[in-house]
């Protein structure tokens, strides 16, 4: 049986102030803690309906509306001293703020093959019950690094790495040269797009075109940050 | 002021059954009300904070968590007696039964230039409060009709013109022809796919491969349908 206290601390996990204190994230349901289970995690916690705690118990320390028979409570990676590897292509997040457009992004990398991103402290926690659950496991095969962009970014910059970034007054992703294998690709906050001190990091200007293009620019609402990144990352990928 | 019955009949239009019985549906924000205003749509009421309600019946009809001061409902469009035009690149939609993706399809067909979408009867409704709201003004500018699919898309068969559909053992996508001004591209249901009738009309399987491309196929879950849909769609339109 769990103490009030020992629910009180796994519902503490909901927030980001409670995970950081602990340095530990929540998965849930047969699934996504089976992948869990099969990745290097180290996992601190497991708890099972009906072994060690009651399915009225799973109710009050669930995350999910509809609880599942199992949950897990599992330690976020620590950084490497030098997060500044960019092997192959990766992604950068600047300030991306919905949970649910993180979460599409991290499972958009996964599916292409990317290994790295980096996220600035402005950007929606990844850890969060809700985007760990949104990555449909994504979040353990991504290295997740949280720290100051601008200062990762100026060691890819050193290292002749390219930074790309989509911006109204870039070249057309379609027609231009990629680096299919080697780079940072910038997605910035939904509303205000890429931050002034990481725009002057960026080494290609990139730009989404509408159909049909129009000279006066797009006249729909600028695409969502998650589907830009779909159309970003296929770009790359398909060359 | 509203009367009760006036604020439980705008309430009933959050509902299928409501809409339906009334052929109306619910526009909601200053943005978005302004684009309902400058389209074709025939508009019945129109609700003004200060003007003909007050804030706090607005706050008993409103469908969105912070209320604005307009709230419109316009008239959902009759279907054309014959819905089976496709004109330039359409879409069509076997199933997608999640509001979300319903609406970010919709802005993704809107920002590639997408006239028509067709939807089965049992793809979530485009005119739900939600899925209106979702996307930003792209059910003004995009035509849906709803309909059997089958029927719809044996027209196109017979008028030659090209059925796509993604499919795990379809052609390569990044590396194939695709005519990108003509055609029926189908989008299938989150869990289940195209379905087998809608398969049988399909004239071009397409397979979006991960990346890297593996032999054994994707390891990771597959992508969402509106990610995909970007993917595709993109695909079409860079040529």
């Amino acid at each position: 049986m769990l103490s009030k206290a020992e629910i009180r601390r796994i519902r503490s996990l909901g927030d980001k102030a409670g995970r950081q204190a602990e340095g530990v994230f929540v998965v849930e349901g047969e699934k996504l803690v089976g992948e869990l289970l099969g990745s290097g995690f180290r996992v601190r916690e497991l708890y099972r309906v009906g072994e060690n705690l009651s399915a009225a118990e799973m109710e009050r320390i669930s995350f999910l509306r509809t609880p599942t028979p199992v949950l897990a409570v599992a330690e976020i990676p620590t950084a490497p001293a030098s997060p500044t590897s960019f092997e192959g292509l990766c992604l950068a997040l600047d300030g991306v703020q919905d949970p649910g457009n993180a979460g599409t992004i991290l499972r958009l990398a996964d599916w292409f093959g990317i290994r790295e991103v980096y996220c600035s402290p402005a950007t929606a926690d990844c850890w969060s019950p809700k985007v760990v659950q949104a990555t449909m496991g994504a979040i353990f095969r991504v290295r997740v690094h949280y720290g100051p962009l601008e200062r990762a970014l100026a060691g890819a910059a050193e290292a002749e790495i390219p930074i790309y970034g989509t911006f109204l007054e870039g070249e057309n992703i379609y027609g231009c040269n990629l680096s299919p294998n080697r780079g940072v690709v910038v997605m910035g906050n939904e509303g205000r797009g890429i931050s002034p001190s990481i725009a002057a990091l960026i080494t290609k200007k990139l730009y989404i075109p509408p159909y049909p293009p129009s000279a006066s620019g797009p006249t729909s609402e600028s695409l969502n940050v998650a589907m830009a990144t779909a159309i970003a990352l296929s770009e790359f990928r398909r060359r």
